[in-house]
C-alpha cells in the first residue's frame, strides 16, 4: 500500500511533541558560566523576553558541540539553554533535573509542575535542561537545521553528554559537589533520563522516566502494539465507537475517490479552504484519535488544545449519541473536532497548514538517524492496516536529508532483547511510571526488573500525567502513583547519604 | 624546572605500550562480514603476509568512522582488524573478547597466552579486536595521522562503540546471539575493558581488566604515587641500589655541565654516536628504571626485550656489586644495560632513535586529548623532583597537534570521585586484577567494591603478568591469581545461563 510507512513517519514527529501543555513561557537571564564567545553571546542575546511568573532563572552553558570527536571543529561552544529554580534549595540538597526532549524547554517545565510539587519536601533545585537543536539551544544558530553537516550532531548520545558536562560545572560553580542529582524525563525526555542512569551512574543517583518508550525499538515490541493500544482505549469506552472510525477511513475514501469528493469532504470537515488531498482529512483525524488517547487524562487539561477529562470517553459519548444513520466519517470528524474546537471558537479547520509552535520539527531528523521505531496498524485496530517497510523509510529520509537510518544503533548503545535481565544484574534506581491509557506504555517497562528498577503503573493514567502539577481533581491512583514516586526518590538519596558518610 | 612536565608526557606515550612482548606476528584472512568498498579494500589487500603457527585467523570488519554524529562523513566506512579463534568453540559458547589497545593487535595476542590457556575449559571462541587507528585499522589509510581533521575520531568511546558494533554483527552472523560475552584487557585495554562493562553491560556480561588505571585520572590518585611506586620496587630489592640511582640524576648534570661533557656521557653510556642532549642519557635511564618496575615479572620473559626473572632485583645486584668509589653514573648505566642489552648482543648503544616497532605512537594523541594522567615525581622518589603543569601540558598538545586537551571528560564519561561507591550500587561483574610492582596499579581499584566488583591483588605481581602464558616456573600466588579469575567467570557465565532459563 502506497503510503504504508507514512502514518508511523509522521506520528513520531508529531506524537512524542504533543506531549505536554503549550504555555510558552520564555525568560532571559544573562548568567553566563564561563566566557562568553561573540557570535554564541549573539545568539542569546536574541533569547526572547521573560514570561512573569514563570518560576525559573533562564541561563545559558557554553556547551560543546562534539564530544566524541577531537576534531578542531569538534570544540566549537554554542550556548545550551536551562531554567533553574533554587527558592527551595539549600547547600547539599538534592538537585532535580529534567532531561529535556524534543522541544523549547519552557514549554517542558510549564507543563512539568510535578518538580516544582515536590521540591519544597526535597529542598531541591530545579534544572530543566533544554535539547541540543531545540528551542534557543541551536549550535549554528539559524543555519542549524541547514544539511546533514549540521543537523548530524543533533543526537541522543550528544544530549546525554550535554547533560552530564553541564551538570558536573552547575555543581562545581555551586560548590555543591556532593549534592544528589535525580533525572527526571517525560516522552523522549524520559528515555533520556532512564538512559542517562544507566550511562552515567557517577553524576545522577537516580532516574525517574515517565511514559519512556525505550523498547519501542528494533524487533523488541510488537510493531502493532502501539496503534492496538490506541484502538484498545477507543473500544473500552465504545465498542461501536471504536468500529464507527474503523469504518469510516474505507468510507472517507470512497467520497473522495467520486467526481467532487474533496470538495465534499472539504465541507464535511468545515475546511477554511478546500483540501488537496483525502490524506488531509485522513491524517487530521488520525492525530485527534491518537493523540486524544495519549492524553486522556482523568482531569480537565490544556494542552496543544484543552479538552476535557477522560477526553476518549467523550469522543465516543459524540459518536454514540449521532441519530442512526449518520456516516461514519460525519461521526469521526464530529468526535476529532473535540480535540481541534473544544473550546468551540473554531468557525473553521486548516488541515493543511498545522503550526509547530513548540520548535519540534527537530524529531523528523531524529526518526530518519537513530530513533527508528517501527510502527504498523493490525488488522484488529481501528486503523487502516499498514506495514512498515524500512527500504521505503530508509530512501524518505535519504531523500528528505541525505542520510541512511541506523536502525540498531539504539538497541547498539543502549540495549534492546533482555534487557531486563542485564538491567536486573547491572543497574539500579530507575521507575518507570506509565499509564496504560497512553499507546507508548506498551514499549517502555511494565513490570519490575529488581528490587530498585521499578515500574510504577496505572490502568487509567496516560502520557507521564504523574509529571503535571497536582490538582484538586486528581484521583487516588494519582495521588498514590506520586506518592510512590517521592517515597521511592527519597530511598534514594537516603541511601547515598549513608554512602557518603562511609 | 624546564622540563617539569616532558617526563610525564613522554611517559604516558610509552609506558602503556612496553606493557606486551614483540613478537610480531601478522596474518591475513579476506573474510569480511559485510561488503567491501573500494579504497578500504585496497587498504586490506596491503596488509602483511601470515606468520605460521599463529593461532589466529585475522578478519577485516567494515567499521563506522563515528558512530555519535551523522553528517555525512560520519558514516564513512572503514576496514577493522580482528584476530578469530575457533578452534576450542562450539556453537552458543562464551566468547572472550580481547579489548584492543595503542598497539598492533597481533603484539597483544601474542602476549595474552592466557587466554588460549583457558579457552579450551570453557570452549570459548577468542576475538581479539584491534583498536582504530592503530596497526592497520586506519580509518584513512596512511593519511590517518595527518592532522586532528583525521586524528580527532581517535578516542575511547568510539574504540568502545566500535566494540559494541562488531561484537553485535559477529554474533549475528555465527547465529550465536545468546553467547555470553566477556571481555578482558590489560593496561590502556584493561581500562577499555572496565569501561565496556560499565557502557554496554548489554553486550558484555562482565570485564577482567588487568592493570587498569582508571582511577589515574584528575586529582583522584595522588599524582606522584606512580614514580613513588617504580621507586619503592627498587628500594625494597636494595637501599643502596635505590640510592645510586636517586644520585645519579644530578651527576648527569654536572658531567654534562663540564666541557666535552656530553662526549664524555658517551663514553660512559657506549653510545654508537655522540648524543646531542643530556636528556638521552636521562630519558634513557629514565625509561629503563621504569619499564623494568612494570614488567618485574617473576619469570624470564622477553619482551622488547628480553630480561631474565624478577629483573628489579638484576639491577640491583649490577649497582650493589660495584666496587666502592664507582660513579653512581656509571652504576645507573650497568644496571640499565640489563634492560637494553641482557641477551648481550648490543655492541653500542642508539639513545637517541627510538624505534615504534608496535605502532604505538597513537597514544601521544589520546594523551594530549582524553587521557590526561598527570604524575609527578616527589622529592621520596629515586627521580629529579619535578611537577605536572597543565598549562605547559597543554601548549605542547596545542602546539603538537592544534587541539586542546579536555583534562576532565574522562571522569565526566567513565565517572572519578567516590567511583567505588557508584559502582557497588549500579554495575557487576568486573575483575580488577594487580600486582603490586607495577606502578600503575596505584591508580587502578585495589579493593573490592562488591561481591561481584572486585581486585585480586598480588604483592609479587607486575603489569598484566596474569595475562601472560603460564610457564612451569610461575609461582604460587600467580597460579592462584589466575585460578581465581577462572573460577569467578565461570560464575559469571553460569548465572548468565540461569537468567537465559529463566
Amino acid at each position: 500500500m502506497a503510503s504504508s510507512s507514512s502514518p508511523s513517519v509522521l506520528l513520531f514527529l508529531l506524537l512524542f511533541t504533543i506531549a505536554a501543555t503549550a504555555k510558552t513561557s520564555e525568560s532571559l537571564s544573562t548568567v553566563f558560566p564561563r566566557a562568553i564567545l561573540g557570535s554564541a553571546l549573539k545568539q542569546v542575546r536574541n533569547a526572547k523576553k521573560p514570561k512573569p511568573n514563570f518560576p525559573f532563572k533562564t541561563q545559558y552553558f557554553p556547551q560543546l558541540l562534539d564530544h566524541f570527536t577531537f576534531t578542531p571543529k569538534s570544540s566549537t561552544i554554542f550556548y545550551q539553554k536551562y531554567l533553574v529554580n533554587t527558592q527551595y534549595w539549600t547547600h547539599g540538597a538534592p538537585i532535580f533535573v529534567y532531561t529535556g526532549n524534543e522541544g523549547d524547554i519552557d514549554w517542558f517545565a510549564s507543563n512539568t509542575g510535578f518538580l516544582l510539587d515536590i521540591a519544597p519536601s526535597f529542598r531541591a533545585m530545579l534544572v530543566f535542561i533544554e535539547h541540543r537543536f531545540y528551542g534557543e539551544s541551536m549550535p549554528f544558530g539559524k543555519e542549524s537545521y541547514k544539511s546533514p553537516e549540521t543537523l548530524g550532531y543533533l543526537n541522543s548520545q550528544q544530549a546525554l553528554a550535554d547533560f552530564a558536562v553541564l551538570i558536573r560545572s552547575l555543581k562545581q560553580n555551586l560548590s555543591s559537589e556532593a549534592s544528589p542529582v535525580v533525572v527526571f524525563g517525560g516522552s523522549y525526555g524520559g528515555m533520556l533520563a532512564a538512559w542517562f542512569r544507566l550511562k552515567y551512574p557517577h553524576v545522577a543517583i537516580g532516574a525517574l522516566a515517565s511514559s519512556a518508550p525505550i523498547l519501542q525499538f528494533d524487533d523488541i515490541t510488537p510493531w502493532s502494539s502501539f496503534y492496538d493500544a490506541v484502538s484498545q482505549d477507543f473500544k473500552e469506552a465504545s465498542l461501536n465507537c471504536y468500529e464507527v472510525i474503523k469504518g469510516s477511513w474505507a468510507e472517507l475514501d470512497a467520497i473522495s475517490a467520486k467526481e467532487g469528493g474533496l470538495a465534499e469532504v472539504s465541507r464535511t470537515f468545515r475546511t477554511c479552504k478546500d483540501i488537496n488531498s483525502v490524506y488531509s482529512a485522513r491524517d487530521w483525524l488520525w492525530s485527534a484519535f491518537v493523540y486524544t488517547a495519549m492524553v486522556n487524562y482523568p482531569t480537565k487539561a490544556n494542552f496543544m488544545m484543552p479538552l476535557p477529562a477522560y477526553p476518549v470517553a467523550e469522543m465516543c459519548k459524540i459518536i454514540d449519541r449521532f441519530p442512526h444513520g449518520a456516516t461514519n466519517v460525519s461521526r469521526a470528524f464530529a468526535a476529532a473536532s473535540l480535540y481541534y474546537n473544544y473550546s468551540g471558537t473554531e468557525k473553521c479547520f486548516d488541515l493543511e497548514n498545522g503550526k509547530d509552535a513548540h520548535g519540534l520539527h527537530g524529531w523528523d531528523w531524529q526518526a530518519c538517524t537513530e530513533m527508528v521505531m517501527p510502527l504498523t496498524c493490525s488488522n484488529e485496530s481501528m486503523f487502516p492496516p499498514s506495514a512498515f517497510e524500512y527500504k521505503e523509510f530508509a530512501d524518505e529520509c535519504t531523500r528528505k536529508y541525505g542520510v541512511m537510518p541506523r536502525p540498531h544503533w539504539i538497541t547498539t548503545e543502549f540495549g534492546g532483547s533482555r534487557i531486563e535481565q542485564v538491567l536486573k544484574r547491572s543497574a539500579s534506581n530507575i521507575i518507570f511510571s506509565n499509564g496504560m491509557q497512553d499507546p507508548w506504555s506498551r514499549g517502555s517497562v511494565l513490570k519490575n526488573i529488581s528490587a530498585s528498577i521499578v515500574a510504577l503503573v496505572t490502568k487509567k493514567g496516560a502520557h507521564h500525567v504523574d509529571f503535571r502539577l497536582a490538582t484538586k481533581e486528581d484521583p487516588d491512583w494519582l495521588i498514590e502513583q506520586r506518592r510512590q514516586e517521592v517515597e521511592i526518590i527519597q530511598k534514594w538519596i537516603h541511601d547515598y547519604n549513608a554512602d557518603l558518610k562511609q
